[in-house]
């Protein structure tokens, strides 16, 4: 016996015909003891169309945060009615509940909602009768009891913090995709999907351009201790299970995986007197708007006359922001001049495996000047290093670093 | 300053324009202190689309009343998030509420919920803060928090409810027509919009055929003490407001209005033993599956042998099933035959003036003769006097008694 938890996403549930197979295909894996939740997000375009009615009523409908949850809400309460209809129909007893019955408590943050806590006694009441339980993702309540919703990732989310209080033996996403692989395999055609990788591992391929998954879910697992396995809606197959720690042999690979993320441009400040206060106010100054920046590097060109560079990468929609932030402070401090590169992408090696293994970033930057490769800016993690390259080159920066790491047997 | 509750039924709120227009409509009628609970229904079709939606899942889908209850509750939620956000775009604070959120109580019953209580903390606060609070009709939660829908005419009910928990001074119902004729405008040209009838006279015309009200929230006005004001969408005009007495002048009417129903068939046992238990067997049987009868006349004919006959009408609708049970326990009993009659129409006067006026029924019958129109089954009720004429003929009948009780100055 077991307890999952398993989310499907509104591309998955789009239809009357498509949730109906879901329910069929969700039977055909259960065991007779097992106990299942299946989280659902909205079907298919039914987001987009309650955000277009609303903009018929005010051009501008998210100044009104609190009614668009109340409006956004009706989606997954919708496919969830609709979900458990499925499985009655099929001869399974099954019953919906909404994020609100379900005992899922957020802040009041309309829109963008955190969870604070989950009662999952209706939740646990229900199993227990043996019904298979249909909750509405993306969603809660906060104490008022006004449904909030959680924002983006948010039923990836739910399914996890759900699968946490319910203390489920793991929590499966269904995607598109079959699993996380060692790159991207449209990219590199020796890419292999893994059996497992860590919460760490997952979060850092994340942030360094994978997105398989949100990285707020796999902090929630990591959090709750919640295995999560990212497998295909289309196949039965095994996909990829995020854990805290491997449980079987992977033949020893000190390198998880090859990320790469195409939408960042470089910026470089050059010649800043060192004694100003320069980084504090150009961070000080994205941040408060909001921009993540990364890759960052100092360098001192100039130490008789004490003037210095600053160099950073942010994501390619932030970038008009803070090329405009960047250049005022640049001019108000009087830096030589400001230098723009879009032309770059960032390829990274991520893996637990390289703390103690000292010779990785050797066998990377060999592995790309090998194949006359160029690289600039490097930046590194704990677990992940990271360089830019010319964006017509990172395909081949990819391949290159690939098989160096997963050689073709 | 008043605290008026108002219910704009599924046509009022049909398109994001429509929205509008009636936030607008009711800014335009709001006092600076007034306090306005607007209770409205899903948008146009919704409803229906979500059965729809519901029955490619299964060909039945009321099978599964609960899921139609999470599935249908939507679509007021959509409508009340919607309307607030018009007030808000209007420049008027306002916030929508799920009747949960309202705290209207149900039993258990899904798809045909009852009210069992409101507790309306919320909406007061809501209203003393200075918002038009916005509620979705049709719905209440149990004890469970599910949600249930309150079946036919329930949108009407909530909001009568609604004011009745508020101690409203009003509730207005915004329909398709301007208010409650003395008859159907449509048929009598000289028909008279009322200023005010009794919620007892307005019970009895809507069970004759006048389908202005549904019965259910005329009953829960007259229970709760609330003045129900019928009133047009389109048109500022005031409309007809039921209430327990008149507070006005009518001019003396001794009846109040005429109603009609085209959609009654009689049915008539004929030459059935007196001392068989016909009468008990039939009605039983007949409500046994929730079948309505109306006008009940039994004769005996033939003292000597003692064999009486039995006539009574049925709805149009319940007229195959009745006709059905009422044939085999006429078999059963021996009764010479059934004779069934589908061509005929109730005509009815209707009017608390009638008590202590024992001239009425002498009055409508010399006005039927009067015109050549024949009648046939009579039956009366303590304000009420109703006959049976000829299909054809019904239209003729309504103005002939109309203009013998509302003589056209």
């Amino acid at each position: 016996m077991a307890l999952i938890v398993k989310k499907f996403g509104g591309s998955s549930v789009s239809s009357a015909e498509k949730i109906i197979n879901i329910a069929k295909r969700i039977l055909s894996e259960k065991q007779p003891d097992d106990k299942i939740v299946v989280v659902v997000s909205a079907m298919g375009d039914t987001t987009d169309e309650l955000i277009n009615l609303a903009s018929q009523i005010n051009a501008d409908p998210y100044k009104y945060k609190r009614e668009m949850d109340m409006l956004l809400t009706t989606g997954e309460q919708v496919s969830i009615s609709l979900m458990a209809m499925a499985f009655k129909t099929l001869g399974q007893e099954a019953i919906s509940l909404t994020g609100p019955l379900a005992g899922i408590r957020t802040d009041a943050v309309h829109t963008k909602g955190k969870i604070l806590d989950i009662t999952p006694k209706r939740v646990i009441k229900e199993l227990d009768s043996g019904k298979v339980v249909i909750i509405a993702g993306f969603q809660g309540c906060d104490e008022l009891g006004d449904p909030v919703t959680l924002g983006r990732g948010g039923s990836d989310t739910s399914a996890v913090a759900i699968a946490g209080a319910l203390k489920a033996d793991f929590c499966e996403i269904f995607t598109d995709v079959d699993g996380v692989y060692t790159a991207d395999p449209r990219i590199s055609k020796n890419a292999r999907k893994m059996q497992e990788i860590t919460y760490h591992e997952m979060l850092e391929m994340a942030r360094l351009g994978s997105c398989v998954m949100q990285p707020r879910s796999v902090e929630m697992g990591k959090l709750l201790g919640i295995p999560i396995h990212v497998r295909s809606t289309f196949t039965m197959d095994t996909g990829t299970i995020i854990r805290e720690e491997y449980t079987m042999e992977e033949k020893g690979f000190v390198i998880r995986g090859v990320s790469h993320d195409e939408k960042v441009v470089k910026i470089a400040i050059l010649g800043i007197a060192n004694d100003t206060d320069m980084e504090h106010m150009v961070f000080a100054s994205l941040a408060e708007e909001n921009i993540d920046v990364d890759m960052i590097v100092k360098s001192i060109h100039n130490i008789e006359k004490n003037v210095a560079d600053l160099v950073f990468t942010v994501a390619e929609s932030d970038f008009p922001l803070a090329s405009e932030i960047v250049k005022k402070l640049a001019e108000r401090v009087g830096a030589r001049e400001v230098v723009v590169d879009r032309d770059v992408a960032k390829v990274s090696v991520v893996g637990v495996g390289m703390l103690g293994n000292p010779g990785i970033a050797a066998r990377m930057f060999g592995a790309l000047s090998g194949t006359q490769i160029g690289m600039d800016v490097i930046s590194t993690s704990e677990i992940s290093i990271s360089c830019l390259v010319k964006q017509d080159l990172f395909k081949k920066a990819v391949n290159a670093i690939h098989d160096e790491f997963f050689p073709v047997e």
